[in-house]
């Protein structure tokens, strides 16, 4: 069973972009993209701990397929065959029994790297490097890919599964300025408190190869929407990927929420949103920040918080015209054309 | 999401054959006929209570997969993409965890069931019959096929989930000639006493409306090898499936199994094979049976039990060269080749 890498990606139309998230941040993100250009790469994290993928992680030692299997649903082939199987791997099991809440491509994407990985364990000893663990999970992902028909490829930032810890203050009632540490990212996304700071564990944790190779050679790099410290910031966690996001020549785009998480950002400001990140990699600029003029309160501040991350503020209707805080893919493809282009 | 009925079967060279079975024996068949034709259908058991499907049943009140998947493994591609997923689909997971012991197309297929039920579920009235329910079944299936590239179609032999009872002697070590029922394939299947017969719960269930028109249809039909009672006389307790066996122009071709198995058939000669398929279907003629020498120890026997049928007996080399009481897939092509032209 080797790997189908390279058959995956059909050299295409538009520029090279690659999207950093996870979740339905990075679905949407993924969907705009998909209708700008056919040389798309997703890179997705992977310190999922709750749900599906937490009890597969937790059965299994495997990386959290959860938001990988999210990103390829999001690709899929528009016809029939690949809206199919992407209806199938979304497909969530309900019972009352022992596979109850279980997504079905979580389930396949593990069972094909368990498959790469029995097939590879007689081999040389360099099939079992840190690299050679990434080749494997890339390949996985890859045949599903093939079987959706992808519109591009869906990698992870890192070939182990990471655990994401939180500084968190406002936990205690008696004491609001008391900082806690949360630990995993159902904790975190889902704190009463106010999140100050994030960090992975374990720390700088080895990067997957072909997602630092994807950036530094993109004409594009798509940071959020998402969950700003669980799906977003953590891709500067991980060293050699946030190294090949301060040095490639792409144009770096960061796309705001449009409204704070209950949770994590609750009570984010957008200019908060901007701040985060600068206090989590201080030396990243970012060529464009893209905002919605519907859903941001202290204009100045936001033109402020951008330029001292050396950005240009391009606001534009991107939310669904029902007024909910959601990117429209269609709306957000027309951003992302007219500043890929520019 | 519809069928894609009618895109799996190429019309093809060779004969149109229908195999009716369960389990390896099936396997062994079906891997047999697919070098003689392509316009190949397996007609399959859907009485498993035991591991994965058992789970699987239970849990969702599904048909069993499992003797679908593996039949459809069997007639996966030849190419890359075909292995790998006829492998991936055969992969079953191991774990202290809730998942262990599934086979991964287990889960595939009933996903699909499951998703092919919800699309219809707001339908009109006569997509919820016991035809319309077959089709969802079938479409599933035909799904998979085109998944693996499968070389001919699946079809289960009912679309509702059966129970296999039977009658058991020899239990009672007191009282060996008390007969009593066990219920459930694996128990029968396993049984320490001797079967003397089984029947269907609910009798009389409705066939798969497809599986007897490829019966119908067909230029020649295969029973055999397999857990006789449970995987290959079960499919003559299902009325519209036996009377299409009976009524077919197609050659009957029963293929025995090389030696008996522990439960079910321990003890059993070649001939009482034979004589337990007349006891269950009394009209049934069958125009060749199959079996090797080197297995028989009463060919007289043999040749009456045969006649009785109405069948020539042809003894062919057909088990592996080591000797083993397995069918070897290449050999039983070149007897059905031989027996399917004549």
């Amino acid at each position: 069973m080797s790997s189908p890498q390279g058959t995956v990606q059909t050299p295409g139309a538009g520029p090279k972009v690659v999207a950093l998230g996870g979740g339905h941040g990075l679905s949407a993100s993924l969907s705009a993209l998909r209708q700008v250009t056919d040389q798309l790469t997703a890179v997705v994290t992977v310190a999922d701990d709750g749900g599906s993928s937490g009890r597969l992680r937790s059965e299994f030692g495997v990386l959290p397929p959860g938001d990988l299997r999210q990103a390829l649903a999001a690709l899929c082939g528009d016809d029939e065959w690949g809206r199919t199987w992407a209806e199938v791997l979304q497909h969530r099991f309900a019972s009352d029994g022992e596979l109850s809440g279980h997504a079905v491509g979580n389930l396949l994407i593990v069972a094909l790297w368990e498959r790469l990985a029995q097939r590879s364990s007689g081999a040389a000893p360099e099939t079992s490097g840190v690299d050679a663990i990434a080749d494997r999970h890339v390949a996985g992902l890859d045949w599903v890919a093939r079987l959706l028909g992808a519109r591009g490829r869906v990698l992870p930032m890192c070939a182990v599964p990471l655990r994401i810890t939180a500084q968190v203050e406002g936990l205690d009632p008696e004491n609001p300025a008391l900082v806690r540490t949360v630990r995993g990212q159902s904790e975190v996304a889902s704190t009463p408190g106010r999140v100050r700071s994030v960090a992975l564990e374990p720390p700088d944790p080895p990067a997957c190869p072909e997602a630092v190779a994807a950036v530094r050679d993109a004409d594009g790099v798509v940071l959020g929407p998402g969950s700003w410290f669980t799906s977003v910031l953590v891709h500067l966690l991980v060293p050699e990927l946030a190294t090949a996001l301060h040095e490639t020549k792409a144009r770096r785009i960061l796309t705001l929420n449009l409204a704070p998480q209950a949770g994590e950002t609750r009570g984010f400001s957008p200019e908060r949103h901007l701040e985060v990140l600068a206090a989590h990699a201080p030396d990243l600029r970012v060529d464009v920040v893209v905002a919605d003029d519907a859903f941001v309160a202290d204009h100045p501040a936001l033109v402020d918080a951008a330029t001292r991350l050396g950005a240009e503020l391009v606001m534009a209707d991107v939310a669904w015209t029902d007024g909910s805080p959601k990117h429209d893919p269609q709306r957000l493809a027309r951003v992302y054309a007219k500043v890929l282009s520019s």
